[in-house]
């Protein structure tokens, strides 16, 4: 596999004078994809029906003609005024019941048919268009689904959407689904919230008190369907023109839709990485992490989502936007240390992508983002970013072949077991996303690599061992493959804790076979109230109290059981603290026959089937396995 | 009296097979009560005017055969999903004008007359059906009125319903009210905010700034009102068909409308004591108390709501709902220590609850409460809870008869003045509410029992020493009892502070007769600059500057009055810390001729007619008076 | 000049009995002014269209007898209920799109025509009334322009407003704009913000994610204007009928409106000055400067918006209301330690006012600001303000006259520039009123007097140093004029970092004649890691990287330009910490040739023409200069 560089870039932002000057430094600079397109409607139809594809016929042939392949973006993000007037009650609604208006982007709601219909208007003039155009070589859909908290819409059109989506889950006689089974399902009766028919389903927001949890997650269900068929709509016009692989853009944690259903309409999966902004807004991590890392950013939040959307995409996947200097929305947005722009880039490709390109080539004079920087500044010279690319694409012209190579460890991510926690956390703050990424890094520290998997039965083969924290529903046929995978897995805390409409199952969770574990109760903690461990580290924020007759293998200082395991399943009796995870991922690892290391502070390491890479996101250099890492430093070593 | 126990059940939650083997269990449990129906209007009423009370007569005489008594309750906080469609305008509106949707309780505005037609009849109906049913040995109106911030609502209904109400107030010629008179008492010439007529009054929210406080006060009393009428309604027609007692279930510290007067239309008052819940979610307490007490609750909260519900009950008091396990609502939800289920149900005994009944029988499997305690678990095995309520009712079976006796202490808890404050706390955070309870903790760490009082001039007698601090409003008459009373008085600070109608009286505060006091001046205080007081304390966040020529018992630091006497009446000038808050309190005693104790950590104890109960919150062993106190322990004394 | 004392009465709020006495116990205290009747329109017009003015005939008449002078107010900033009735859509809308409604005051929209037709009208009465009366002598305008964020309403009046604003800036044929004029502005290419007709633009409020910020600078510009049109309405009438001195009283730290444009209109700026007040709500202060001061108030706040309104009112400036006790609306609302009151007026004195009139005369026993202290109780006996009131009226009349002295220093404070700091902050928090402050404090603690200047290239004359730090829009009129002066000029951070129109220009910042630097880069940095200087102090929150051939004054420890300087004009490279900040405006005063001092603690002076004031806030004795500065005293040396 070639590995790629690029950038991201608007034409129709700048002079077309400048147009070829700017392709011919990006060629320069090594790099192989520009993508553009993807804000540009009020310029492709700058009146509701009136097209203008010139400049862009003009841009895609000035690029292509420099040997820059172009990855075209739909413009669905960013509908123009007009459809505004034409579509007055596209805009999403808020939580709040206030219509989230125009003015920013991703202003519309995602159930709503007459903005659909728009959106595949558009798309088929652009494949039409361009599906054969030899520059055009991968197509991104809209830009960030989920980005400003936009998944969810509390309009009329989704709660209409919602009302027909509930019909289809708990069908009853005809066209019509089944109210009772619905009742049921979600245990209605509780407090007389029982229906008497679909149309009185309102949105789960404005409640009194907490809504039902199971209305709760199927409304989560839904929105997150809604994603992909916006997203199928597009990828379906595209593929009937163009033999050009498709590709959204995610970005960094954004969990309110399932990236694996979307993923699995598209040929690529790509994110948005932006490590510093990250770091700040939505890794999580203490003060004084974010005080060692505020110019590196996290050392294993990119890594998990590269493994991440290594999965999304089936093996194939970009980052499509990597911080190239500060960035402009973070709390605070200080420069990345020098060194760090390639060490993002490099990491990427160790976990295997295909290509990174850089946001943005010149940084924006106007508008909300004119504080973020690209390669080059607003006045066209080099900025510190490009120096850096310049030196990955020398790099990676004299690297070798990458061949893929699967890890021993698995872990599973799962986008319904994130809703179901944060619909009923049980303790302030609790995050499922924050458990499966605690136990990630634990792994990581360990000297690992990764695969993360989705929560599926048919993806388990050949790893030595498969983590599972946290899946508060499995399905029979998931627990059936992992018992009978011959690998060992661990499972908990609150794995199986809900049936697939959120109650509580009897018997009592994990119900796991090969393993006699019930969950007697559980209870969550205060952060100042963890529960020691016999022999270091402590359960904190929640813990599953067991009855068991499986081997204890960690104790708390009060003699119960941790972590249990019955042949080769282990089950995990809380959310432990870093210092008790590395242990407890240390003993699954012994039990799997896996070798682990104990890594200083901010130095990982990545392998692919001939190589190791070391990357020390640290300021001081570390010895480690007798080789040493400079600061800030990429080491890539022959695989033992 | 005769002391018990219950449990709260909900028959239309489980299947009809298991109903009689869990009568059996709760019977063989030393269970008394039964608590059923409180939200079943759903299943009572499917369809707007189609009633089935089949399974309700079932469950009553299925529960009635195993020996138990049934407390029915009103369905009125859960009203079914067609209701919505009978009255649209039905929901409250809170304080952002915003409609609070179906799909929780509670939905609806205690001012709406279409809603309140409803409850009539459906009372009504239950009420014939069950009045002279044998099995059903006391009723409960509504549940928790207040809880989910639903006292107060800006719809239509309550504005207009509260022009009705001021009219009434401020009463003219005819059925008019005296709009003249209005804005004299609430002082509407200060900023041109004089109205011309009732119909121009709105609701106070969504004002550009504060709205006056006289407004404000006035829509307190009114929204107050109404939960006492909507709740007089339902206790009427009970009462019309039903000797059986009537009661409703409080929630802690609900402070929005007056208990007092909804308690006057009731025969018991009882409430749900949740210690867990509470500790983290609404006590005044320190981080370090939380930190200590997260397994227990704290020392005094539950004693302080049961001295209030007695007051409420005019002697009879149950505890309706009482935690027995981690409950699922606060921010963090640990499990009680073993024992504690016993220890907070002696000690509502020992404070005079005729009845401890615990919530719930069987932990849900579904909605809302899925992760709520029972007395069982989900698959009905024996939780940690039911242990302890079979221990206690084998205790009760051998425990001696209660005799009442009333101690020497009387507090003075006033809904008004928690109103007042809330409206004018002078300082971020103070709270009328928390001026009382540090005052009733630092008696209770005096060794103290007592009574918790109603404002009113008519119940001060037999007491050695009546405490009233923070009364901002106080009638001519209860200044004059107080007075009269030829008990040891302490009141202050603010006391008087406020007219009937908000307004600054002149006199300056005080006025209070036997007592040459003038606050000259108040002040709030940050949190971090308290006033030290010479001999040790300090007044915290507020203070009263005194003009005086009583004697000066405690001065600051400068030499200011901080407690004044003058006779029997005593004037705190301030709001004391912990430490200074005891010495008042013990200098008071000694003034009143009662002695006192200094108990250590979460030691507290309560005196019955013939009996010292002691109760240890600790983890650890303390002796006091000779006797040594286990850890998390009730001890019970002969009284001297 | 005569410098006075007054204060603030409100007539209507007290009987006709008590008037004759009151005015008699202003005069013999000392007082020339009192302000009347700025919140009284429901009292000169209780119905739309009756007219009473005998009440303020009498109270004028008996103020007048009795040796006192008027300050007549308009009554428009509190608008009868009535007048909602007439003009239901008048009230302003809140960004949540909620009306901000009747009740309190500055319940309407700046924009409302109707409304303002009402303000014409019961101006142009008062005005003809009393424009001749010889006791009114002197006129203010409504009250707290801006005051509880009333400055910008998203109203439909507002927004139609707003279009026609726009057409204005952008004009095109005839009376329409040119909408690809104000795209081109705005950047609104960047999302596909392009509009295709002014009537197409709303208002920057309930966009899905931040709006563009050259959107948000343009409504900023707007609702300034509609301010500064809606007190030239008013200006205007009154100047027509009468020949008194016209102020408006505005509220410290409000910045939402450009006070040089609404004081343009005027002749006299006056602020209100409520010192401890705004230390806990509104000075930018750490905790421990909150406890050091919180009986005192800031040691610069009062001083800087003294200076600040000296400018707006071009050298004639009032302090309208003085705090004189505990206010009401503070968080905490602590006493002033006795002779604050006094050292406050006499500060402002020194810094060139002409009087200073204390709020209010007697505390209201009655509605929102009942616990606002007064000059007298609410039972008029005399409260501790105002024996420090009659002391300075003594010191006054044996005071010498006041001979205004241009000081050495001039420090530009701009509305624009903190409107684009606004919007665009870059890092949590950074406010350029804060940088500003920063700056102004650290030339204080030098012992300096400073002149607040606007950006306006016609002011600059006479000084030896002028210090501009954060314009971040300077036009090129501003920045030749500062090249030119032939003085020391201190600009940066962020100095010309955006043009006209809230885009970055090219060539980059700052493109400052004169001076070789160009910022390369920007950053906003966490508050917990400054970056260090060589030879001490930190940049904090903020620093420009920069390309230069200047000399570096002061380097970071890496080495990095902090502080350059090429002929007479510096840059200052970051936001400085107060260590810092006080190194470089030495250093600054060095190369200007001015002396500087390095004042303990509280202490602070101020020159003028014949006098320096010594003024010691802390509460310890300092010896400065070889003078004991006693605490919280004010000292007066005849000028050196």
């Amino acid at each position: 596999m070639k590995r790629t560089l690029g950038t991201c870039y608007y034409p129709e932002h700048w002079p077309r004078e400048i147009w070829q000057e700017d392709a011919r430094r990006m060629a320069e600079a090594g790099l192989t994809w520009v993508r553009i397109g993807e804000f540009a409607w009020s310029r492709l139809e700058p009146v509701a029906g009136e097209y203008d594809f010139d400049w862009l016929d003009d841009a895609i042939a000035v690029l292509g003609a420099a040997g820059l392949k172009v990855v075209l973006g739909t413009p669905t993000a960013t509908p123009p005024r007009w459809m505004i007037d034409r579509h007055p009650d596209m805009l999403a609604v808020d939580a709040d019941g206030r219509p989230r208006k125009f003015g920013s982007r991703r202003h519309y709601c995602f159930s709503h048919e007459g903005y659909k219909g728009e959106c595949a208007r558009i798309v088929t003039r652009l494949a039409e268009r361009y599906g054969r155009n030899p520059h055009v070589a991968a197509w991104q859909t809209d830009n960030e689904f989920g980005c400003h908290d936009t998944t969810y819409s509390y309009s009329d059109a989704a709660r209409d959407a919602f009302r027909g989506w509930l019909r289809s889950r708990y069908p009853g006689q005809g066209n019509d689904g089944d109210i009772d089974a619905l009742n049921a399902a979600w245990g209605n009766i509780f407090w007389s919230m029982d229906y008497g028919d679909f149309d009185q389903i309102d949105l789960p927001n404005l409640t009194v008190t907490e809504p039902n949890p199971s209305h709760v997650l199927d409304f989560r269900r839904f929105s997150s369907d809604q994603v992909v068929a916006f997203n199928r709509l597009q990828s379906e016009i595209i593929r009937a023109h163009s033999d050009a692989p498709i590709a959204h853009n995610y970005m960094g944690r954004i969990t309110d839709f399932d990236h694996y259903d979307v993923g699995a309409d598209l040929d690529i999966a790509s994110w948005d990485s932006y490590p510093l902004g990250f770091l700040e807004d939505r890794v999580p991590a203490t003060v004084a992490q974010q005080q060692t890392y505020a110019r590196q950013g996290d050392p294993d939040f990119q890594a998990f989502h590269h493994d991440l959307y290594r999965a999304v995409g089936r093996g194939r996947w970009w980052v499509m936007e990597q911080q190239p200097g500060p960035v402009n929305w973070a709390p605070y947005n200080p420069a990345p240390l020098p060194g760090m722009v390639r060490l993002w880039s490099w990491e990427a490709f160790a976990h295997g992508a295909e290509a990174v390109c850089y946001f943005r080539w010149r940084q924006a004079p106007m508008a909300q983002e004119q504080m973020h920087a690209g390669l080059l500044r607003p006045d066209s010279v080099d900025a510190a970013g490009i120096k850096e690319a310049r030196q990955v694409a020398e790099e990676l012209a004299g690297a070798p072949e990458v061949s893929p190579s699967q890890p021993d460890i698995a872990l599973i991510f799962d986008y319904d077991a994130e809703w179901a926690w944060a619909i009923q956390p049980h303790g302030a703050g609790l995050s499922y996303f924050e458990l499966v990424f605690d136990t990630y890094r634990a792994l990581r520290r360990l000297g690992l690599s990764v695969d993360i998997l989705p929560a599926r039965p048919d993806v388990l083969d050949g790893y030595k061992l498969i983590v599972a924290p946290g899946l508060m529903h499995m399905t029979e046929a998931l627990k059936a493959a992992l018992n009978d995978s011959g690998t060992t897995v661990l499972i908990g805390p609150r794995s199986g804790a809900r049936d697939a409409t959120m109650r509580t199952p009897v018997p009592l969770p994990p119900a796991m076979p090969g393993l006699d574990v019930t969950v007697s109760y559980v209870e969550s903690l205060r952060p100042d109230l963890p529960i020691g461990l016999q022999g270091g580290g402590a359960i904190r924020s929640y813990r599953d109290v067991l009855e068991t007759s499986a081997e204890i293998l960690v104790r708390t200082e009060a003699g119960e059981a941790a972590l249990v395991a019955q042949g080769q399943i282990l089950y995990s009796a809380g959310w432990f603290d870093p210092s008790a995870m590395m242990r407890v991922m240390r003993l699954a690892c012994l039990r799997a026959g896996i070798d682990t290391m104990d890594l200083p502070g901010g130095v990982r390491c990545r392998d692919t089937g001939t190589e190791r890479f070391w990357f020390n996101y640290d300021t001081e250099t570390h010895v480690v396995a007798g080789m040493t890492l400079d600061p800030v430093s990429v080491t890539r070593a022959h695989r033992a």
